[in-house]
């Protein structure tokens, strides 16, 4: 009977669980040593794999995308021996599912990641968002890498996506091929659930994990995505907020109108909806729609220690962004990352620059997206909004209304909700968790940051309902212009991305 | 001695000349009917004359269009004998200028129509803005009319400047064409000045005004743009109202931030701008700017008697537009337009729609028009204007602002105002007004309206600081969504307009 490095590679795993803890360690630290040395002898094609996914347009409203992305991601878990399958959830955009199992091991944990990307405006971006280019510290488009050339840490990668979320899915898998290369296996069982709808509120995920329970049952839900603290430190977050959005569309005019013969008569929507905006928040951001604070359920003592610890980093957020005054009245960003938000993310009537026209428009839109923190419920919030819409004196409908409709209320407004799901937060003294911030902490070499709650939000409430708790461990830079033009990955956090996977992979 | 058609037109012009007062009268409704008689005969050339010019792409921002329109325009003056010229402006944009003396004529009259048009966004328009397009009174595609075909007067012709304000120039020489049929010539010296940046504020025609008075003396301008009124009534206006534009910038974060890792703490341009727009009116659209109306020149009693014998038509414009409650606190729009207004005519952050992606955006647009009627003056009302933001703690640049002045600063705005003209309104009893009213109404056989102010503007303050009093005399239907996507001409207007220019040319 030959030894294959399958066998030799299970045969090791087999003796290395029988391996006391302490010498366990030492011996992960030595095969991390390994797993560093192997991801910087083979930065080059690892970045090759990287750009290959980011050259699919991966924006979620084009199913054709999806699916070649979903098909795309199958092979690169196959490759890897991991059985993959495609998952349809119903709405077009399926779930990339892998599983690898480790003999003998006691632990199963589920990574998520999603795949799809926020849409992406060509003309504000300095290259093309699905031509992956790499720019060295100074800015300077450079080359990709030849095979074997070294890389380095402040480079960056621009592409949509190159942040979040695909490059932890690369970085999972090369996390794989670096403990392969030693021939080890991981010592916990591995699922992979890779969301393709993520960026489009995962609609169909509810349904999907009810349906899928039993596949997806493990110990742990792993979340691959959003950046570190902003401190730089390695980080660990213990929730994620849950998030809707709604889209509101005041009218004016059933068609727009010379604004010198109806300007002062004809009502115009853009006033009229920046008056409405204007009475939702205070001065310093504050949320003015009566009981929008009240189901907040307060951080416990354990996750207030974890905040105090938090480094400030606001100052130099401040300098970086040009900002004078933050919302928040002074206190601390990860303090109000803890409450719910309500954020104006778009803002259009008619048009402006040089397409400029004198109209009254015929309709004005404000796109909100609201944030939820452990205890709200998106549709219990979006109710409160509603109440204070119509409180100021509008009509609302849920729909296009029609001309009579229009003639018949003083102030229409459309409010339309779209999608929305639930924040959760694990608690902090969560046994595994401490497994995790370890295998972290054990790759960076500094004091971690722990998250009560982060900023973005993803869709684990799902999980939650199943019992499953999660937490996550981004790996990707803050300053990555997630969801905006220019998105980037600093490849100094990618690379330390596999070694940190690979860390929790070797689960002591 | 041959007796040529121009030689005989020159013999009977010579001889009506001699005619007593009550004759003419008389002569003129015979060559009226017989003007109507030829336009109707040849309905389908001279629309094929309009399409041809309207086929011809004239946004403002674009020199070479515009002076495709120019040669083309200087081409169907030349076919009428009309002595014409391109006259430069110094902005690209020039002056077509022509002159037709008739002999013995003691009054001269200087028509203003421009050749340039608002932009036009082809998504939004049924059909594309420069193909002009015809539809029945169903809004059904028809075919342009063959050759001596008629035309009906529901049918609507749809392209960009179809009703502003290229159609006045095409019915100006098809009512010489009708003369002239007829063997007559006018009974006035005809100067026409054609402007090419009049959408784009003129700003070059005070100069070219300036310099070339000589040539442009004149006893009247008429200025043959903008609608009738909404009524139907045929329309003398005796003034224009003045405009400048306005583009305020606020500014958020130097680069649009995730809202999920920054809402709450990030500030929202969107929200800050929303803000300040709203402070600017009340709930019935009065401006709250301290002083906005305090340069207005009340109306005097002539004004007010005509502004009363205005037949009303807010009902009517409430059900075609939908409008549940307009501005202005129930006064009339006739009686809205003689005030100063503000106006939004555009809004833009970050994307809304489909496009949309959960960002707190770095900046908020908003494009403002600002109207003025007599007594105001542009400079000052933008004063006004710039220290009601500040007052509001704004910190204002008429540039980009760096990143340390967005660090150092609370609230920063970009302010910058765009072009801007003074008001005008010519004396109710001016003596030759009253010559031009009865030839519009001998044609429309309605009892007139006489508009103190149209509520557009016009750059006849530059004509006005010379001396020359001016009055519009419009041809297109209120309903043409002038500025806006689908504008168009009402073929029955078009053509009743030509009998309203030959009534004029036959000045009693």
């Amino acid at each position: 009977m030959r030894l294959t490095k399958a066998k030799l590679s299970l045969l090791l795993l087999l003796l290395t669980s029988f391996i006391p803890r302490a010498a366990r360690v030492e011996d992960a630290a030595e095969a991390l040593a390994r797993v560093r040395a192997y991801r910087q002898a083979h930065a080059a094609e690892i970045l090759q794999e990287l750009t290959a996914l980011l050259r699919l347009p991966n924006v979620a409203a084009n199913l054709d995308d999806i699916g070649r992305n979903a098909e795309h991601i199958k092979t690169l878990l196959e490759r890897r021996g991991i059985r993959a399958e495609i998952l349809p959830t119903g709405g077009g955009r399926p779930v990339v599912y892998g599983e690898l199992a480790a003999p003998g091991a006691t632990t199963t944990l589920l990574f998520y990641c999603h795949y799809d990307g926020q849409p992406a405006d060509p003309s504000a971006w300095r290259s093309p968002p699905f031509e992956p280019t790499l720019r060295d510290a100074a800015g300077h488009t450079i080359p990709l890498p030849p095979p074997d050339a070294p890389v380095e840490d402040d480079w960056r990668l621009y592409a949509r996506s190159a942040s979040d979320d695909k490059s932890p899915i690369v970085a999972l898998l090369a996390a794989l091929d670096a403990l392969r290369a030693q021939n080890r296996a991981p010592r916990v069982n591995l699922k992979f659930l890779f969301d393709g709808e993520e960026e489009a509120g995962s609609p169909h995920l509810r349904d999907f994990v009810q349906r899928e329970k039993d596949r997806l049952r493990a110990d742990l839900l792993i979340v691959a995505d959003g950046p570190v603290h902003q401190s730089g430190r390695p980080t660990v977050f213990y929730g994620t907020r849950g998030i809707m959005t709604v889209t509101l569309t005041a009218y004016g005019p059933a068609e727009s109108l010379h604004s010198g013969h109806y300007g002062n008569w004809a009502p115009n929507p853009a006033f009229r909806l920046a008056a409405l905006l204007a009475t939702m928040k205070d001065a310093t951001g504050r949320v003015l729609i009566p009981g929008f604070y009240d189901d907040v359920v307060p951080l416990g003592a354990r996750e207030r220690a974890a905040l105090a610890a938090v480094p400030p980093i606001e100052e130099g957020l401040q300098d970086k962004f040009g900002i004078g005054t933050p919302e928040g009245a002074g206190r601390r960003l990860e303090e109000l990352i803890n409450l719910p938000s309500l954020n104006i993310r778009g803002l259009r009537s008619a048009w402006v620059g040089a397409e400029a026209r004198t109209l009254v428009p015929a309709t004005a839109t404000a796109e909100l997206d609201l944030r939820l923190v452990k205890g709200n419920d998106h549709e219990r919030q979006f109710g409160k909004l509603v109440a204070f819409i119509r409180a100021q004196g509008w009509t609302i409908f849920d729909r296009e209304p029609s001309l009579a409709e229009r003639r018949r209320h003083a102030r229409v407004i459309r409010v339309v909700k779209n999608g929305g799901y639930n924040a959760v937060r694990t608690p902090m003294d969560l046994p595994l968790a401490a497994q995790v911030s370890r295998a972290v902490e054990r790759v960076a070499g500094a004091e971690l940051v722990e998250l009560p709650t982060l900023g973005g939000s993803g869709p684990l409430h799902y999980f939650d309902e199943l019992g499953l708790p999660s937490l996550g461990v981004p790996i990707v830079n803050f300053d990555n212009n997630q969801h905006g033009p220019n998105e980037n990955l600093r490849l100094g956090h990618f690379f330390q991305g596999i070694d940190v996977f690979a860390s929790i992979f070797l689960w002591e």
